[in-house]
C-alpha cells in the first residue's frame, strides 16, 4: 500500500519527515511539522475521528456510541482530563498530536486552531472512533477500486432519513458515505468489511438510495460528488461524520474534534481490527 | 425450522413415515413410499442436486466443477459403477434413495423412472452438488423472509449472459436463482452465505438484472416468478441448475439426474457446512 494507492498528494507529507507509523505522524504534528490531512500517512495504522466532550455529557455520549456502533465505533476513550490515550498508542498527546483541530462552542465552529493547549480543560473526556480509512486500505488490497480516491476526492457523504438511536442529549440521522461499485465488487465489500466491525463493519445499505432519504447522489451533504456509472450500484456504509453531526445538533456549550481529514494516528494496526 | 417453514406442502410427506433425518428420506425413496419433492424434508440435512455421467466424462465434468466452485460446488463423487457416496451418507444406493430421477439420451430428456436400476451401468459416476436449500435454512433462521418459500413457489431460475468457465464438452453460461430482499436484508444474506461455499456460497449479482442478461425478472427461466417489490433489490445465487442446463447442451450420448425437486438427502448437517 503506497501513499499514493490511497490518493494521497506526496505534498501532504513534509519530505524531509519519515511518516511511515503513527508514532511519526503524532510527533509531526506535535512539532508542527505537519499540517493539513494524514489521508495517506502511516499506511497500515488506524486512524480515528475525535470527539472532545465535557465529562457531564461523556456518559450520554458513550451511551449513544453503544446504541450506534455502525456510525460510531469507539476504539478508545480517554481518562477525564487526562489528554492521552494509552490504549491506542504511546505517549499520546491529544492537544498538538493532530495536524488540526475544531471547536465548537453552542454548537457552532468557533475556531480552527493547531493545537488545544489554550482550550484544554480538566473535565475533557476524548473519543476516539474508528474510521472508513481502515477499511478502505483492506478493499485497496482486494484490488477493490474506490473511485473517490482515484479522482483524489473526498468520499461523498450523505445525511439520511435513518434516526441514530438516542441518548441523553445525543440524536440525530445516521450520515453514510457512499462508493459506487460494479455488482460483484459490492458483494466482495460487503464479505471484506464484515471483518472490520471497529471501522463501521459491512455497509448499512446498498442500492436504493431513495430508500434512505437521498434524493440526489451527486448533491453529497459532505465531502465531493463522484459519479455512480452504469454496471454500478451505490454502496453505503454508516460514517464517523454522523457523531459529529449529532454533537453539533446538540449545541453543547463545549465541544473539540480534529479538523476535517486530520485524523488522530494511533498504534495499532489495521490488521489487528480484523475478527477473522 | 418446521416443514411449514421451508414452505412445504404437508401432503408432501407421508403422514404415517417420520422424515426427520436424510437417512428416512432415502430410505423412503428406496421402498418407494416416498415421490415428489424432497423440500421441507430432513430438516437440517443436506440435499444435494446429482448428475450421473459415464466415466469417459467425468474427468471433463470434475474440471468444470472445479473452474465452476459457485454454480457447481461438489460434495461428494463416488467410485465408477459404484452407488454408494459413503463420504455423505451411509449406505447410500444411488440408484434407489432418491424419490424420482430424469434420463438424457443426446441431450433430451427421454424417461423419468422412480428409479435407475434398469439405467445403471457399470461405468457410471455420480456427482452430488450442493444446493441452496441449505443456505436457505441459514437465511430462515436469521429471520430472512423468502418470498417464494411463503408463497409455495419454486425459486425463480434465470440463464444469465456470463459464461462458465468451460472444460472439455462441458460449457454454457451461468444459471443463477433469484431472492428478492431489502438491502439491509441483501447486506446480510451475503455474510450468512459467504459461510456456505460448499452450497453456492455468496450472491454471484446484486441489483442490476439486465448487468447479467435477464431482461425481465417476471420470466424466470425456470421455476416460478415471485415479485420484487419496492424497496427491495434482486439477489442472485449460482444456481445448481446450472450444471443440468449444461450437461443437456453438451447432449452427450446418457446421463442421469434426480428429477426437479427430488434431491438425495445425505447424512451431513447443513451446520457441518459452515466455515466459520
Amino acid at each position: 500500500m503506497t501513499a499514493h494507492a490511497l490518493g494521497v498528494s506526496p505534498g501532504n507529507s513534509p519530505a524531509d519527515i519519515p511518516l511511515a507509523t503513527g508514532l511519526d505522524v503524532r510527533l509531526a504534528s506535535r512539532s508542527g511539522a505537519l499540517t493539513g490531512s494524514t489521508a495517506g500517512m502511516a499506511p497500515g495504522y488506524v486512524q480515528a475521528n475525535l470527539a472532545i466532550l465535557p465529562e457531564r455529557l461523556a456518559n450520554d455520549f458513550l451511551r449513544f456510541c453503544q446504541r450506534n456502533p455502525k456510525p460510531c465505533p469507539l476504539i478508545g476513550v480517554s481518562e477525564p482530563g487526562d489528554p492521552s490515550i494509552p490504549a491506542i498508542g504511546l505517549d499520546i498527546d491529544i492537544r498538538t498530536d493532530v495536524p488540526g483541530y475544531t471547536v465548537f462552542k453552542d454548537g457552532v465552529l468557533v475556531d480552527e486552531p493547531a493545537d488545544l493547549k489554550s482550550y484544554w480543560r480538566d473535565d475533557l473526556v476524548t473519543f476516539a472512533i474508528g474510521c472508513s480509512l481502515s477499511f478502505e486500505e483492506a478493499l485497496l488490497q482486494a484490488d477493490i477500486p474506490l473511485r473517490h480516491v482515484e479522482k483524489g476526492l473526498k468520499v461523498p457523504m450523505f445525511r439520511t432519513n435513518v434516526p441514530c438511536n438516542p441518548a441523553g442529549v445525543f440524536a440525530g440521522p445516521m450520515v453514510v458515505s457512499m462508493r459506487p461499485m460494479t455488482p460483484a465488487q459490492a458483494i466482495r465489500a460487503v464479505q471484506i468489511t464484515t471483518r472490520y466491525p471497529s471501522v463501521h463493519g459491512a455497509p448499512v445499505h446498498i442500492g436504493l438510495p431513495e430508500a434512505i432519504g437521498i434524493t440526489d447522489l451527486q448533491k453529497p451533504d459532505y465531502g465531493d460528488a463522484v459519479d455512480v456509472r452504469e454496471g454500478e450500484i451505490p454502496v453505503f456504509w454508516a460514517c464517523g461524520v454522523t457523531p459529529q453531526s449529532v454533537i453539533a445538533a446538540a449545541k453543547i456549550e463545549f465541544a473539540l474534534a480534529h479538523a476535517p481529514g486530520a485524523m488522530l494516528a494511533t498504534d495499532l494496526k489495521n490488521y489487528e481490527l480484523a475478527t477473522g
